[in-house]
């Protein structure tokens, strides 16, 4: 049952598609202070918080303070409370009550989850303008089915980009991503798509392409086609100011910037240096920059990553002015050290400022709205900008799309990837962790950047990264420019790396089916234990997902371990994969285990009753038969119980 | 069996007390390449490496790549590769192969432990200048035994440093600090040592008291002495230029600050505003500035801190001088995308800058030596001046003192606290894994800031991080300016606190004992299993400790974590601790074990055939009779079996 509440006058999100009559009076469970423009609500000792998406910590909240405030930071430290999205659905769960709750506002959300008061949650609004619903359900998971039911069906990707992809930010040349492909062939190593980071574009101009280091790029897109790989571009929201470049002349001609008070366009900067940003909140300008993809789809694109979407501000031109004005009143004084600090502050508060949304305004809905009000929404809408384009200009065929910032109604149009990480091993952890919430807020097609983004990797974190994500739908290999080359060919363990990925392809079958059946019926792809098992151990573990209707994962995420503990809430067959067609089994009963995992082994559990279908790989998707031919490990089940989803795998698919 | 080897002509460090002949011919196990000042060490896939002192990440340090040069960087993440310490012994560990190696030289040297490929151990150094050591034994015990031997005994601090300490950056006045010790006192919390940060300081000048807001200072130290605390204030190693100033003008008239090229002395910045750097590897200057601490011991201080001795620079006055010049290049220009990040960059290299490491100079045994030659040895000095100088003013009382910047030889004059850590999960981690490396290198009262220092704190984890804590010798709880206040007392759960540090005070005898036990006899305190027991498991066990003869510790590290797994080596006898009189019992068998350990509660193992002593808490160290009056908690041992070690607890221990 799902109950709609409205505090004050809440700007929409269209997040909800469903029409809901608003209940009137109290919200059941919370009080109310008007004053404080905060929600109380009692927690006891034994409750659960699930959910809000992509955040930092565990997969229970409980203890932590976060705010939905969409952020380009790319330290994801314990101590952050706001990553990229706002995704503002969570569950408690406790003994005596269960519950969903989806704070539906653009507006700065906090979420202060036991932090200030082990016994309190509180969410505090900036404005005090909300909607609200409240979301009862007999189970976890039917609470978030219901949820679900109502934010609309998740995006789905084509087929092949459940293949295995290779990025970095600095791949300068067409022949360097030649080189890449190259390099996965010779190494026999799977492969179906290379992304193209900011790098090809011409100085950084969206549907733009550098025709000296990438000369001729249809052809260039057809030869990668011809060889199985598809290239997937980045596009970044600000558009360059450049006379006579196309999409800045259209956007100026057609008033689809970003304004300031003043009504002048409001100048940023970003890569390509000063740039507008598109009115994304704008129908028309929505409309006018979803048509733009048509420039790389028209060359054989089939597949884009929207960036810096947050959107993500290097300076804004206004504000460089004021701090350098400022930095003359430093200049030859005899510096005190608090004179020193707030020189360091004032050259510290040129990127990402947030007073910086204060500058700007949209024609939202044919008002005019202040940025920082709708912030939230920016990537979103720029998302469903593409998205909207896709079913009018590919009305039949599905193309890949994922965002940085997200908001929740961006499911879909697209996936997500959970942004800048970095090659930690902490943050493989993280990794783990966000995705049964990001299922939880409709994001399915998700996934982390495999190594990590940013610092320097290392060959067992990538060894280990890759066994985790050989299980998520967005599989990437990701990293930036200055951080050491992590193409899985440079290492020694190649075979490993191979067998490891090769795995990811066998397991295709059934990845595509569930992810599909998740899409069809609402349901997450990853689950905490809790969401399936209702004993106390079950309710508690933080580093096992269940995967499926048939598996449950225990990755290895410690530097130099070779194994790790793992809680079965039944019985279970343990799978440890050396190679998809090389593996162990072995029925271990319900209880904890400490289990060997070498370096290039993979451990699955096949759930009692159920079924694990199998392909032969190939070294793309396209050669993967998924309907046919298949084996199966088994635990006191048969083949024939298992329902295997099939379709041609680039059809939209009809709701 | 030690042996010495040579390469070039090192600069002494004299960590090293004891003289032995070096031998010629090659390095043992190592290849050495004279082009790439390497040495290369052939890794078997079962080596570990232990060690290292005060880095990042595990246990085991293979996989990862240090550098030793010390930093002021308060970001310990697991990209880091320099703390604020160096302290280069570490043990490869091998099947067939067991040794120590103690890199002795004051230039940056790398670590790479496995991490450029996974089968080499490569040691490279700027100048390829150092002794080594290597150390040969029956045991990992028996190796760093006979490492400690030839760096000498350890430092003592008074008993009472065994008590809990509290601290702040910003208790600005003495009545601010009565009103902590109050606070204590009206919850009945035990406590020992209140610590000043920078404030009690006049304008952040070494060596003297703000007399507005610390008025009458050796009033107000024997009033907190009469209620049994003991202040311990911060000296840091920059003295501010101000004519006048008494510590200065001695410093210039002396002579003996660190001087430029040109003979002028350097003009850094850090809390004072300007300042010059004493001259610590300069005889003279060290015994002058050992000689300045009289002023507070004088006021009857008898503990210090030495802070900001990488040394930390926030700028030279040279640099900035031309970063301003460089800034106005900038002005008014039209920033491009690289220009931008041109002056981001330079306004980034102000601080901590390696450059500045360069521009001033030490007269070291009569050499004139430039900075960053040497830069690992500065702390130490520091340390080293306090501790001479109390070897002269207080021959017969110990003074407590530890440092942030370390070397191996500091460990002779004082402890360490881990740096400026962060309020994160994964910093308990880290300060249970770095517990045994300070240990390998000498260094045994040390311990981490409890709560963390930057970043805001959380119930859940200062409550699981006093839990460890209460075992350090070294037990702090300490937070930086502008971070969420962390006295124990502001939480909810203040009879949880009151518990855990009570049972401190009741583990003071065993505590006591292990550590005094530990420095006559060159042992450790903390040890990983794998120092006592050889099977697979053991080795490979990150997260528990064994501390002196008789305990083995599982901390709990985990965000809402209601319990953990251990690993048992051997049967051991569990004890749940509520409180110091308030515990359950339990054999557990060898193997693996999921236990619970509520929030409250803390875990200790017995091992067989031991015996943890407890006294009778009180509220200060000197209420606690730790020869007299205990009580035992047995496995299958006696009380008469337990070596316990009692003295005044302040008198110096004569080697």
């Amino acid at each position: 049952m799902i109950r709609k509440y409205r505090i004050g006058n809440p700007i929409p999100t269209e997040s909800v598609v469903t029409e809901i009559e608003i209940t009137e009076g109290n919200i059941p469970f919370f009080t109310t202070d008007v004053e404080k423009k905060s929600l109380f609500l009692k927690l006891s000792e034994s409750d659960k918080i699930w959910g809000l998406g992509e955040t930092t910590r565990g997969m229970n909240k409980r203890g932590w303070i976060y705010i939905s405030n969409n952020a380009d930071d790319p330290v994801h430290t314990e101590d952050k409370r706001s990553l990229y999205a706002s995704q503002n659905f969570f569950i408690v769960d406790g003994d005596d009550r269960r519950f969903g709750i989806y704070v539906d506002t653009p507006e700065r959300v906090t979420f202060d989850m036991g932090y200030t008061r082990s016994s309190e949650l509180v969410i505090s609004f900036d404005d005090f303008d909300s909607d609200l619903y409240l979301v009862e359900g007999d189970s976890l998971k039917e609470i978030v089915r219901q949820f679900r039911k109502i934010i609309g069906k998740s995006y789905v990707p084509p087929r092949w980009a459940f293949g295995f992809g290779q990025c970095r930010w600095s791949y300068m040349s067409a022949d360097e991503v030649r080189e890449v492909a190259d390099k996965y062939d010779e190494a026999g190593i799977p492969l179906d798509m290379i992304y193209l980071d900011i790098d090809y574009m011409e100085r950084y101009k969206d549907f733009s392409v550098d025709d000296k280091s990438f000369p001729d790029f249809p052809e260039f897109v057809q030869e990668m086609k011809n060889r199985g790989i598809h290239l997937v571009p980045i596009i970044d929201a600000g558009v360059k100011i450049e006379e006579g470049y196309d999409v800045y002349e259209e956007g100026l001609s057609g008033d689809y910037f970003c304004k300031k008070e003043n009504g002048e366009n409001l100048v940023a900067a970003v890569w390509p240096g000063k740039v507008h940003f598109p009115d994304f909140l704008d129908e028309k300008a929505r409309e006018w920059f979803g048509n733009k993809y048509k420039f790389l789809l028209d060359q054989g694109i089939d597949g884009f990553w929207n960036d810096m979407n947050e959107p993500a501000i290097f300076y804004t031109e206004d504000h460089l002015q004021e701090v350098f004005e400022q930095i003359e009143d430093y200049k030859g004084k005899n510096l005190d050290i608090n004179s020193f600090f707030d020189f360091k502050g004032l050259v510290g508060s040129i990127s990402n400022n947030s007073e910086d949304y204060k500058r700007f305004y949209h024609n939202y809905k044919g008002q005019k709205i202040r940025h920082d009000k709708v912030h939230n929404l920016y990537g979103y809408n720029m998302t469903r900008a593409a998205g909207e384009a896709f079913e009018r200009l590919c009305p039949d065929k599905r193309v890949l799309m994922f965002s940085r910032s997200s908001f929740i109604g961006m499911h879909r149009y697209g996936g997500v990837w959970c942004g800048d990480n970095m090659s930690w091993w902490s943050h493989l952890l993280l990794n783990i962790q966000q995705m049964p919430a990001l299922n939880m807020c409709g994001f399915l097609y998700s996934g982390a950047d495999i190594g990590g983004f940013g610092a320097d990797t290392t060959e067992d974190l990538l060894l280990r990264w890759t066994a985790f994500g050989i299980f998520t739908p967005l599989f990437r290999n990701h990293s930036a420019m200055g951080t050491r080359r992590q193409e899985v060919y440079r290492f020694e363990k190649t075979d490993s790396f191979r067998r490891l990925i090769e795995l990811r392809y066998s397991l295709l079958p059934y990845l595509y089916s569930e992810f599909m059946k998740a899409v069809r019926d609402d349901e997450m792809l990853f689950k905490p234990l809790s969401f399936e098992y209702d004993d106390a151990r079950s309710l508690e573990v933080e580093d096992q997902l269940l995967l499926g209707e048939s598996l449950m994962l225990a990755p290895v995420y410690k530097q130099n371990a070779t194994g790790r503990y793992v809680y079965l809430p039944e019985d279970m067959k343990m799978i440890r994969f050396r190679a998809y067609d090389d593996y162990d089994e072995e029925i271990l009963q319900a209880g904890d285990h400490y289990v060997k995992a070498g370096l290039s082994e993979v451990l699955v559990f096949v759930k009692k009753g159920h079924v694990l279908p199998l392909a032969k790989p190939s070294k793309r998707t396209s050669g993967v038969n998924t309907a046919a031919g298949l084996s199966y490990i088994c635990y006191e089940a048969d083949p024939s119980g298992y329902e295997l989803y099939t379709d041609d795998g680039v059809s939209r698919i009809m709701e």
